[in-house]
């Protein structure tokens, strides 16, 4: 039949970021264009281990229903891991949710009402846009250097939108682009919302993943008054497959949350809070981490130095000290015809243009380096090198 | 800080049957309030097996992320039971969701516009209602008989409100009365979505659980052009903890509702999904379901002879052929303090306000049997008897 949809639902069925992981999952091409975890890290046999003992010492209860906020063993051991990250916080600040993306999507549900402005970093986590999109609001991009999302920037676009209910930030290792907000912008991020009385949303899934400088505390351990609201995920320390995230928030409006919740999915799968709890409970969540940092810093270490030896010396890219991706930008570039020659010369990435709320940079994209062997890192960046290279050409013969 | 939410949010913290199940909760109580499965039913040793297996044929996969659409070869599982069931479909057809509660707040989120109709059975599901009011929709209940919904008054209904978008219905067993809407009336509902071009969403958990009469086939057997989006879960006939149920529709549908999973979870558990996938090709869910059946029947049954014994003449019930659940209507009787009589005798219930999208009928409760042990069951029901018994007593002495 013909349906009508509501009105924020978009018109088309397109997923332009689908269409090109697939164009990149011929086996003959070396893609970038993912942003998946390496699998072989994932600690399958201590998460099969932890499994059976749920299993045996408590199955039915992890097969029966159980309350919105989330298992409570569970939100202890992430109120554990929180107060050591700095934000102090007790089991009745957290929520868990269906991964980090269901974060996002509760948080705008609660708070945007069509036409409201959302500000965020330009490039920015893609699919966030997509849930403040399919609330309807107004997203401003404010631009960013290599310490993050530039504060001239953001005050002037807070002031140009009144209407601002939050501003969406990544500050450690962003998606997209790799780069880490400055402590010293984190608090002024912090200064900028008190003044103007708006809320922020710190989605955090890389910031344990660092290997290399010093760490830098979560934006909401500047906070005077609760008003950042603080994500995380298991999906880059332990597996993303599980889909447990959390929030960490004042206890009033985890309440709020816990209501919403109730309603988007009555609570989030109980057998997996219970794996990943006893996980946390009898393992060392951080003695894996430190695995993941290691083979990252390898591979990142690996791209670097092949980026540096075959790209031209017009294209720009970031320095990640952890997460997944870099970000590269080779000026004057049109990135789809880029993408184009690049699949021609058998390696992909994604395209920079649906990272960016309004004003799209050219000749921009991203690549991930978590997911990929050693050998073929470097084989794919020579071959990108030269695509880059046949792509700069191609434009000063036009 | 003081919060500005969106305009659909209910200001209100309150969760009033969360109250009810904590007050139920005090272990002197027999609460017939809650609607939770039989846990000691769940296949617990057959679920780690295959979990088991999971781990070692396919780990890395299973924790890794997937496709929005649900694991395939738990679709496929599906597929072939919808087809057993009359519904015509393959695996497009078909999306894998965070159980039902997820399928009707994402059908809620597609085409629901502030002030659309959305028309229910009176009484109905009340976290429906929840969801429905979240997105804004104006909610138009009709009544009930025996029979299920009835359809003049349906047909009423959709003439006086022509921004209806669908009309929800749960057809089998339905959550809070128990009842089951004849074949007649839903072809006759088809008939009636079909003239006024209506869509209509059924929410089927329960049909499976028939202990008496004969089955009755889904409204979607009925349909002509694909208007009925039809879901069902796993929570009733496996285990609700984990969190899987699913839709079918239209493939075009199907696409659209992808996009949105994708921007609300990314997908649903994925290692859940693979654990059920491979339960359903190792066992005959069927034989697990005729143990649900047969327990479910003995207590209905029981609940049945019961209230027969003890409860006063004016009561009326509803006489389930299947489910969980036995709607109770005591003419002129005030529920909340019915409640609170009945907590003073030891026993609960869930008051029926809740379940009323608009008029609510007074002195109706729900009564679940499915987790009760059976010597309660008898003794609880005696319990309620007196209590109402005194309910009258007192409503008379004013």
């Amino acid at each position: 039949m013909k349906y009508q949809f509501a009105n924020n639902i978009p018109e088309s069925d397109e997923d332009p970021v689908g269409n090109i992981l697939k164009v990149a999952g011929d086996p003959k091409v070396i893609s970038f264009a993912g942003g998946l975890p390496a699998p072989e890290l994932f600690p399958v046999e201590d998460l099969k281990k932890v499994t059976n003992e749920v299993y045996d010492e408590s199955g039915r209860e992890a097969l029966q229903y159980s309350i919105a906020a989330g298992y409570p063993k569970l939100r202890e051991q992430i109120a554990k891991r929180m107060n050591r990250s700095g934000i102090k916080c007790d089991i009745d600040n957290i929520m868990i949710t269906t991964g980090s993306q269901q974060s996002i999507d509760l948080t705008a549900k609660l708070f945007v009402n069509p036409g409201d402005t959302v500000i965020v970093e330009q490039p920015t986590y893609l699919c966030a846009l997509d849930v403040f999109r399919s609330y309807g609001a107004h997203m401003v991009g404010v631009p960013m250097d290599d310490d993050g999302m530039k504060m001239d920037a953001l005050e002037q676009a807070v002031k140009d939108n009144p209407n601002t209910k939050f501003i969406y930030t990544v500050p450690s290792f962003q998606n997209p682009t790799g780069r880490t907000m400055t402590a010293d912008r984190r608090q002024k991020m912090i200064e900028i919302a008190d003044k103007y009385n708006i809320m922020i949303l710190e989605d955090d899934p890389y910031g344990a993943i660092r290997f290399a400088g010093k760490d830098v505390a979560p934006v909401k351990t500047f906070e005077h008054d609760e008003r950042v609201i603080y994500m995380s995920t298991f999906s880059k320390i332990l597996a993303p497959g599980l889909r447990i995230g959390w929030i960490v928030a004042e206890k009033a409006l985890v309440k709020k949350f816990t209501l919403m919740k109730q309603t988007v999915d009555v609570h989030s799968d109980n057998l997996t809070q219970h794996i990943i709890a006893k996980y946390m409970a009898e393992y060392n969540i951080d003695d894996h981490i430190a695995k993941i940092r290691d083979v990252y810093r390898r591979r990142e270490g690996l791209m670097m130095d092949a980026i540096k030896k075959y790209f031209p010396k017009d294209a720009r890219y970031s320095h990640p000290e952890g997460g997944l991706f870099i970000w590269v930008e080779v000026p004057g570039v049109d990135t789809p015809s880029l993408f184009n020659t690049c699949i021609d010369h058998d390696v992909a990435f994604v395209p920079g243009e649906p990272f960016y709320a309004d004003k799209v940079i050219p000749g921009t994209f991203r690549l991930n380096y978590s997911n990929m062997q050693d050998d073929k890192i470097v084989t794919g960046i020579e071959r990108l090198g030269n695509a880059i290279k046949e792509a700069i050409d191609k434009k000063v013969e036009v």
